[in-house]
């Protein structure tokens, strides 16, 4: 039995799965995945100050090499309906194109894996679905709770994919083999308030906060790497709050963001921020920094046949071998590369998250040959 | 008829004239001064965006010099009740002092120098009163519109006297011959919004904001003067209020108030801020600059003889000559300079805008003394 990948995405769309409802997406998975071999395990992930996350994981095959395969099923909220042609939950057909919330990121993905592991013999080896309901929002009872759970019960992996859309304008003309790290924080400093026409009587914090806030966005980090661009930090927001034209006020916060290559890791970066802090005469006033919630690891997948073999699939399809990007956001791809090698490989991604997201179904039918001519060389199956 | 000082304070902190009410003590204070000799207009300003206001203006004598005196009836509220040991609106003697708010600031000013014109042959020259409800709030339909009509209606003076706490610690340890100006702005930067994973599509406005800041409260205004200190700037808010974490911000704002002596003048303050902004590297950010509310002018009294008269007169009293002082906050003061030479000369402050705020009814006694003799040498009257 084989499956067909437009079909299957366009029954995914039409489960309106935005975070954290599943909507039926994954028992619709889950029943596909089964009918073609796999076995299923439906996993449900809760705590942690979260919303409770349905999960997927499967598997099929018990000999040879493994390969992970991940992705999830939910979508971000539609946003304004005036704003999209049709209903976003509806799949609409039109001029060779695929509309609907989730059709590029990543329902595409997903589907295109399905249907290309429905013509890949059980016997091959070994394949391992990870899909998660809980990518787009606080991924904290998604894809790290299913892996590190895959870990625990001994499913491990030669080489994983992520079916995130990392095309940049066609189809595989690049894939991520590594993503930035992102690490946030807050300084304050602590003077003494008081009246302007008395300043001699207050401590000003303000010109020790301007200070910080110079030496943090004009020192630089690093000059990037083969594979990376220069780390990067923003300072996203600097707020006093005071209502009061004739107070030195006594306290001011700001707050920044890093965006940062394989060169530094969450700790090495605390030491730079407090080291750019010390950097600056603090004058008597109190500061103090903390990391901002948790920070994501930077990853790089370092290159190997196995990525030799994707970039040989998608030249075999496309014509073109991809560009290795590291570029974009942080992703879920950043928990995989704790256990084992990944690389991102999707569709063509800038329609995500607008109204009216779309994808050429020809993308669709070129993913879906990506995959299967790749796990065809992965597995050394007679494709003949 | 001559009038007691505590008498007639005691019933002016019956009246509760929180700013803007004037509760009957401008008609207390106009019946007062009929009695002894002033003819009394009562003049209701309003307009300007603030409240309407009651004042008043009283003048007595029609030759020789003129001696105006200025001052408030109106009061800050009492604030939290609890911390009185008794009702702020009932003056209370207790150990040779005088409790009630108002009591310092300057119902006590007020009830010194009417008491003390008692004692001044109408003859002597021209006194004149200029009393405002509105000193402690808007002060828009206040001292500075009484002063106008004044001018306007031709009662020109030769020196002033504002009855303002201007004593630190001791009755006539200070009078103050000037006052700092006061001048806020606002700093706005514009950048381009954009999402931190890509800087190169945005453009942060805050090291802009920054740098501008730093240059603000690191440039030096200037050393300061004979009788004046160095002027200060002290930026009191920076505001970005951006509550997303990977989010640039667009814009940030920040808020300076500048205390300044007199060698500058609001028109010079703003070019030497335009300055210290065109001082730092703009990155392609749009920055503008503008002046908040009606910038304070300073002011300083020349040195003359009315001012060695008036020492002389604190120094027959208190056995010592005052320091001429310029510090503290804006007064109402800074109207009057405009029209002649004006100087504080008042009560003992530090319990002012307090709970259980009070005088020692000897410094009320000393302050009724140091005007009377002041007058008497002002207007060269034979006091024997
Ligand atoms: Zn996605
Ligand atoms: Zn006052």
């Amino acid at each position: 039995m084989t499956i067909n990948p437009q079909n299957l995405l366009e029954r995914l769309i039409a489960c309106p799965s935005v975070t954290p409802e599943a909507a039926g997406t994954l028992e619709l998975l889950g029943r596909e995945l089964e009918a073609v071999g796999f076995a299923v395990t439906h996993l449900r992930f809760e705590g942690e100050g979260s919303y409770p996350v349905d999960n997927l994981f499967a598997t099929r095959g018990t000999g040879g090499r493994t390969l992970l395969f991940a992705g999830h099923t939910d979508v971000v909220p539609p946003g304004d309906l005036q704003q999209w042609t049709s209903d976003p939950f509806v799949p609409r057909v039109t001029d060779g194109k695929l509309f609907g919330r989730g059709a590029a990121d990543m329902k595409s993905g997903v589907a295109a894996f399905v249907a290309a592991c429905s013509a890949i013999p059980e016997s091959a080896g070994t394949i391992q679905l990870a899909i998660t309901n809980d990518e787009e929002a606080d991924a904290i009872n998604g894809t790290e709770k299913l892996v590190r759970w895959m870990a625990d019960n001994g499913h491990h992996f030669d080489f994983a994919l992520v079916g995130e859309p990392s095309s940049a304008e066609t189809l595989g003309d690049s894939i991520k083999i590594g993503r930035r790290g992102s690490f946030s924080g807050v300084v304050t400093v602590k003077g003494v308030q008081g009246h302007v026409a008395y300043p001699h009587k207050a401590n000003n914090p303000l010109p020790v906060l301007a200070a910080i806030l110079t030496a943090l966005s004009t020192t630089k980090l690093d000059d990037g790497t083969e594979h990376f661009p220069a780390s990067n930090l923003e300072v996203t927001t600097v707020d006093v709050g005071n209502p009061t034209g004739n107070v030195i006020p006594g306290a001011g916060t700001l707050k920044f963001n890093i965006r940062y290559n394989d060169t530094w890791t969450p700790e090495t970066l605390a030491n730079w921020v407090r080291a750019q802090i010390a950097s600056v005469d603090a004058k008597g006033c109190a500061v103090t920094f903390q990391v901002s919630g948790v920070p994501s690891r930077s990853f790089l997948s370092p290159l190997s046949d196995d990525i030799d073999t994707l970039s040989d699939a998608i030249e075999d399809v496309t014509g073109r071998r991809p560009d290795y990007s590291t570029g974009g956001g942080t992703s879920d791809a950043r928990f995989i590369a704790q256990y084992g090698p990944v690389v991102e490989c999707g569709l063509v991604g800038p329609s995500m998250h607008k109204a009216d997201e779309h994808i050429a179904i020809t993308d669709l039918v070129g993913l879906t040959a990506i995959y299967e001519t790749f796990m065809g060389r992965f597995f050394a199956v007679d494709m003949s």
